[in-house]
């Protein structure tokens, strides 16, 4: 049975590929994509997100959605890992469709309202819009099917600072917000997207199998390659976000253990997500107060590597 | 050679092994201890860092120190790991000596300046008299042979949170002056100590071996280990303090990383030690201003349980 997922999304180089996964996968039914700040600004995060439909011959509906943290100012785009249009600086063809009207946290409400239990949030930027629905309307809770966000660490430290992810980092309260909620959430974090790359040859089969859409992730995993190479040593990319999709296609290849999650908001620390595992005691109870979730801590990389490039092949 | 070193403690039943190791251990020369706070108050501390050196028949300095953190009220001590008396609630023979008219500190300050060069300090408590020392002399950064730390966690989580380990976090804001003070320090956190597990059968050699001390570590290892039975499932203790000894002696069974620390003061990573690896750039420079440490990553376990176990035997 296929997964209706709305995507939200910064799109950039690992974004994009994970969009592309969500419109060929046929398990997969993207229902939209709805847009953030983070790997670029949000303009052109909505650029890239209809861009990417069009190319692959499936537009989709997209919203845009958060321009900024909802309590902090905006991070500078890291324009030297997905470069200053987010997709390496390729090339772009133009765009001929337009954002829908409303704002993406109420098209995430009016979606999940209108077909309760069975739309699974995947999110894989910072996490204002989801924080902003849970705003407009808390029930949306009761009413998703699921929630994966791609953010986070737990054991693994971090890639912004020596403990927080980037998607966290960038609006480390909307995430708190996101986190603690009462719904059935699964966070896939630096713990497994961190064991995962996608090679040179896994790319050359995307960019074969894929035509226009091939070209475009081939050429944007180019730039992405070399800060992969430049700042950690390595020949090839962690394809984070796709690694949401494949928790939802692929469950088995992951490990995940029960517990509460808390995010830190300020300080050295801030941005980082704490886990405590269910029913595990500690000094005090404010780390245990929230609804338990499901953390991946492992995952067979070199599985989800093949998969992704088996599934754009 | 051996080295000369003031052990900074709060015995506590892992405690009074290193106590034991550091009293007969060839290439150790235990000029003093000092005490502190921490697995019990410092009043027991003092009892019973004084009873171990008599009891083995090699009495040494003792000087108490800190009674409460330096910022912060104390939490309460953990009787039900350690025993109101600290060790195990055995019945313990009276105390002959007394505690040396100084404070901790000072101790520290005259010992280190009186042998330039040749003091190690290795503190296995929360780090409130490191801190006075070197609120007392600063100078005493250039003139200790090395210090090493058995505190923090950088990649294992915590153990009284979900990321602090308990000697950082009952005095975060010692340990933050301690950790980024320019002097050449080893971290010994859980990233080893959890490598490490002290079993029955081990503690039956110490006991053969150490006539009354080993009835003492016996003793109060029965009750420790039925705290780690409880709660974390595991048949033996972790003898996380003896570690600090073993890097000292036994540097090769180690694999350690250098880098920067930082330790969270508040909020809710409070008590965390943050690790930015030496040359790593994150978003901004705040996490690597402090002097490079040397951190232990890695351990053989077993080897430094054999370690203990012959040391004592």
């Amino acid at each position: 049975m296929a997964h209706s997922i709305i995507f939200d999304t910064d799109p950039g180089v690992d974004d994009a590929q994970a969009i592309a996964i969500a419109l060929r996968h046929p398990d997969i039914d993207l229902v939209g994509m709805t847009t953030t700040f983070g790997n670029v600004d949000v303009e052109t995060a909505t650029h890239n997100a209809l861009l990417l439909g069009e190319v692959a011959g499936k537009p989709v509906p997209v919203a845009q959605g958060a321009a900024a943290p909802m309590v902090k100012p905006r991070h500078p785009a890291p324009a030297h890992i997905h470069g200053d249009n987010g997709l390496g600086n390729i090339d772009l063809p133009d765009v001929q469709g337009k954002a829908d009207a409303r704002s993406a946290a109420q098209f995430i409400v009016d979606t999940v309202n209108a077909r309760p239990g069975e739309i699974t949030l995947v999110a894989v930027g910072p996490l204002g819009n989801l924080a902003a629905a849970l705003q407009i309307d808390p029930g949306i809770t009761a009413r998703v099917k699921g929630v994966v966000v791609m953010g986070g660490s737990i054991r693994e430290g971090g890639n912004v600072t020596p403990v927080a992810e980037a998607n966290i980092f960038n609006d480390a309260h909307a995430a708190s917000r996101v986190l603690s909620a009462d719904w059935p959430l699964t966070l896939v974090g630096l713990d497994v997207t961190h064991r995962c790359v996608l090679t040179p040859a896994h790319m050359a089969r995307i960019e074969a199998g894929q035509g226009e859409l091939g070209r475009l992730l081939a050429g944007s995993y180019a730039f992405y390659r070399e800060f992969y190479r430049q700042a950690l040593g390595i020949d090839g990319c962690c394809p984070h976000d796709s690694l949401a999709l494949a928790w939802l296609v692929r469950p088995e290849l992951f490990t995940t253990q029960r517990g509460h999650l808390s995010v830190v908001t300020d300080g050295l620390a801030e941005g980082q997500t704490l886990f405590a595992p269910a029913g595990r005691a500690f000094i005090q109870k404010r780390w245990s107060t929230s609804p338990e979730m499901d953390v991946c801590l492992g995952v067979d990389g070199d599985a989800v590597s093949d998969w992704i490039a088996d599934t754009l092949a």
